[in-house]
């Protein structure tokens, strides 16, 4: 937790009164003294200070001053068939942690009916590893996620609505694939398939919606290790 | 697992007999009939196909033939100031999978001295690591990892023989510090500091050793996500 995040909710004037475990890890791991600062985060604010000017065993009261915008974000918007639940999560946190702000979920024929009806896949739950994201990048605003459970609706209804007129790459092994595109600065689309891959019909899919295929070589990389790996070449 | 790892020891002629982990592997995931290919790899060697001739409650028995050399490795050459087991692990398999060869573990003044004194730092777990590495990226040639449980005679007496010349870059944000440089082909070095950093005294040893510093701007990654990110950026 390099930033605390702050809700509104926690904040009367400029103190915020901390008792979950955010006040945990203050009194835990920070260890601050009376007058010490502790890097904080106003969520989807500004990030800035707070002075501790009461630490005990309930409660961390904390004087803030905002002194910066939060970092700015990658123009990366991330379509990714879900992943079992742990994978999804490590790779929210990961693409939260790397600037990504918009992550589209979808369905494709090789993901697993039972990653759906995971009762891990909760909005608290994708929520908490978002927020584990920005905590770790020193960043405050959320992003945006969401499901689409059907394939058919998503590529034909959503995707332009999405994609805006943006380019969209698809991370997908073929013979005439180019290599991952480089330096992009305006907002890129780039899908990432399921363990096993996109089926023939789906790749078609994203060419006639004017993806073009990108690899990344021999090596298989598993969705959280491609992702990061992917979105470092693409975005400086 | 998307190459089963065979060792010499394993094989007779050309008859692979797999009764450990690898036999379990195949018999609950990959799940073949009688006839069926497997990937396989022999280590340090080239990757092909298995036959399966016997498949029981006890073993496998496969019929290898050989068809290609492992995939190129990426001419990385990583020094990293010893993280905590857990990041160490996830970074060794990480790096393996990427296709780095030579990893370079060193003390540094903010590396918690119980990292070293871990029951978990064996050879037998970092190469349990590493292979689990080479089978994700369907490579074959184990990496050396090498431990330097002093800094000073690591900086002094080992670098320049194991830097041979080649430049060499420290993951450091700094004042002056250079973008990641791109689509490096050649032997190159990346020193990467422990979780809060390098101290001042370090980043001096390595500039006078010739490293230049270099940054991923102001998100903060922990080891295990900055490592694809400098890697995926570095070489392609």
């Amino acid at each position: 937790m390099n930033l605390v995040l702050l809700f509104p909710s926690d904040l009367c004037g400029t103190r915020a009164t901390l008792r979950d475990h955010r006040f945990e890890h203050i009194r835990k791991v920070i260890r601050p003294q009376l007058g010490d600062t502790v890097t904080v985060g106003l969520l989807d604010g500004d990030i800035g200070e707070g002075v501790v000017e009461a630490l005990n065993d309930h409660e961390v009261v904390l004087d803030v001053t905002y002194e910066a915008e939060p970092p700015p974000p990658i123009p990366a918007v991330l379509l990714l068939a879900l992943p079992r639940p742990k994978s999804l999560f490590k790779s929210l946190q990961l693409a939260t942690t790397m600037g990504v702000k918009e992550v589209h979920l979808f369905n494709a024929s090789r993901v697993e009916k039972s990653f759906w009806q995971s009762r891990r896949l909760t909005p608290e739950a994708i929520r908490e590893h978002l927020l584990i994201g920005l905590s770790q990048a020193k960043d405050t605003v959320v992003p945006t996620v969401r499901l689409h459970r059907l394939f058919a609706p998503f590529i034909n209804d959503a995707l332009p609505g999405i994609a805006q007129g943006a380019p969209g790459y698809i991370a997908h092994p073929s013979e005439d694939h180019q290599p991952c595109p480089r330096g992009r600065t305006q907002r890129t689309l780039l899908a990432v398939g399921p363990e096993r891959g996109f089926i023939p019909h789906e790749v078609g899919q994203f060419r006639n919606a004017g993806f073009e295929p990108i690899a990344l070589g021999p090596r298989i990389l598993r969705v959280e290790q491609a992702l990061p790996v992917f979105l470092a070449k693409m975005f400086d």
